[in-house]
């Protein structure tokens, strides 16, 4: 329970960033794909190949210096059933190298259905006598639009499997705005779920303070992650938006306590495709990756040491 | 583009209903799990065959009485990848016997991220010279938590590919009201979020004077229902909580408009597991879901041509 284990591994490393896997078929090198369409034909399971070596390459490469990754489920749903069963060998992976999984669906149903995504995403499926963990991530992030009985469902989870889940406050996207900024007497819909992420999460604090329920809440919005963070004393932030979509270090550095804890920050784009930014040789696709989350890190940690 | 297609299917079989797909294994007649499992194992692969053949048995008996069917991804995701192909090898049997599918999985995210889903539920995907169907749904469900951002991509698809989209407005669970009945200015977050389908849709309207972004009302919620029908003309309705849910067909005959279009009232377990509830031969499960599906459309067409 709580998201103890995601911030063992930020001290571990010393860095509060998750690698995000959103694998568009573009983003890949050409002898990635190549080597796969050989073996797979140019159809969704040679792509759904590529994406799998790809993401196995960063993952070697990043497993000892970022604590967490997070592949985005559209970006393996777009390559049909082929994909969604890579996003299972992604996980399964990233697990095996120690790395705390962060599941992207932003998932969201009434009551008896969320039994089933949480059994999915975070938990286990009985077929007759056997048991099966579908998906097995470590945490995974919900809309909350549905209230409590979209949430309750994963609380219990998160206790016995020593699971996580971000719910969607203050997102990243230019739009976010024209319903989480709706205000009632003064507090605004993302404020709203920011508070019921404490309510949600009370029974599940860990020792450093933060519940198995955290919040979402976007980089580009640095005046709103400080309004968060000040009020919301035990919901864990994710994050995006940091590098590619415009956030700076200077804009996440409100997201973190006196302690330079209670947020990861993800980069997805600037990370997968540093061999294209810097130039190098595509060979070296994962050596770039590594280089640019060191980068990423040194740069978030200077704005938290400084501040 | 609009709703056409599935207007026309109503018109045509006089039934605005569509048939949920949720099929958790405990809904599945034993004989049909034994079969899969003796073929496949207690496995997630077993499970996946099992809810297929269910699911291929409930289509062929419902094809000409119900002009839809919304299988929720949930109960697919839970068994893993399987699950998920057995989702695609539905959709398409489903289109095969000339069905509307509704793919329910209430996808949310950024702009860049909702293009993904956008081509996964609706469109296709390009893997180098070949272009893949990954899903090929007619509707999906969404979530509008973050604004336009999160919607604007798949709009362009409504239109090229004829599809639809059903946004969350205002949910069929108890919890619902939580964040959705929030007010401002006498304005409900659900009813703006019906206001923002009006105007995500409006170029998109169709023959019979819907437009391509539906909402989904829940029938547990006849007031609001009522509500959001006299004020968003051309806003289809997606409505779901008929049936073992607690809405009745009083409940919502609210949903409808002076023709008695304007709607669709999905039922799942009352149909899936009519077997169960009439006690017939479990080998009969599939003449007991037609025989409740038509005494569904009965009980809904009575009322609807009451008012």
């Amino acid at each position: 329970m709580s998201f103890d284990r995601l911030i063992d591994g930020i001290i571990k490393t010393k860095n509060p960033t998750v690698a995000g896997l959103d694998p568009k078929l573009d983003y890949i090198p050409e002898h990635v794909k190549q080597k796969a369409f050989t073996q797979f034909g140019e159809t969704l399971e040679g792509a759904a190949e590529a994406i799998y070596a790809f993401n196995c390459a960063l993952i070697d490469a990043l497993c000892d210096i970022v604590p967490a990754v997070k592949p985005q489920c559209a970006y393996y749903e777009l390559y049909g059933w082929p994909g969604v069963r890579t996003l299972h060998k992604t996980i399964a992976y990233a697990k095996s190298k120690g790395l705390f999984v962060i599941t992207d669906g932003k998932r969201n149903d009434i009551g008896s259905t969320m039994e089933a995504y949480a059994a999915a995403y975070l938990g286990e499926v009985m077929v007759n006598h056997n048991s099966f963990e579908p998906f097995g991530a470590d945490a995974l992030t919900v809309n909350g639009y549905l209230g409590s009985d979209g949430i309750n469902p994963l609380i219990p989870l998160c206790k016995s499997h020593d699971k996580g889940i971000f719910v969607l406050a203050k997102t990243s996207n230019p739009s976010s705005g024209e319903l989480q900024d709706i205000e009632l007497e003064g507090l605004s819909v993302y404020h709203k779920m920011g508070l019921f992420c404490e309510q949600w999460g009370r029974d599940s604090i860990g020792k450093h303070g933060y519940s198995a329920v955290g919040a979402v809440v976007g980089a580009t919005y640095p005046g709103q992650l400080a309004e968060l963070r000040a009020s919301l004393k035990h919901t864990f932030f994710l994050v995006p938006a940091y590098g590619a979509q415009g956030g700076t270090a200077a804009d996440v550095a409100a997201a973190f306590d006196q302690n330079g804890l209670g947020a990861v920050i993800n980069s997805s784009r600037a990370i997968m495709c540093a061999y294209q930014k810097e130039g190098c040789d595509p060979l070296d696709f994962a050596g770039a990756a590594r280089r640019e989350a060191i980068r990423m890190r040194d740069d978030i940690m200077t704005c938290l040491t400084r501040g």
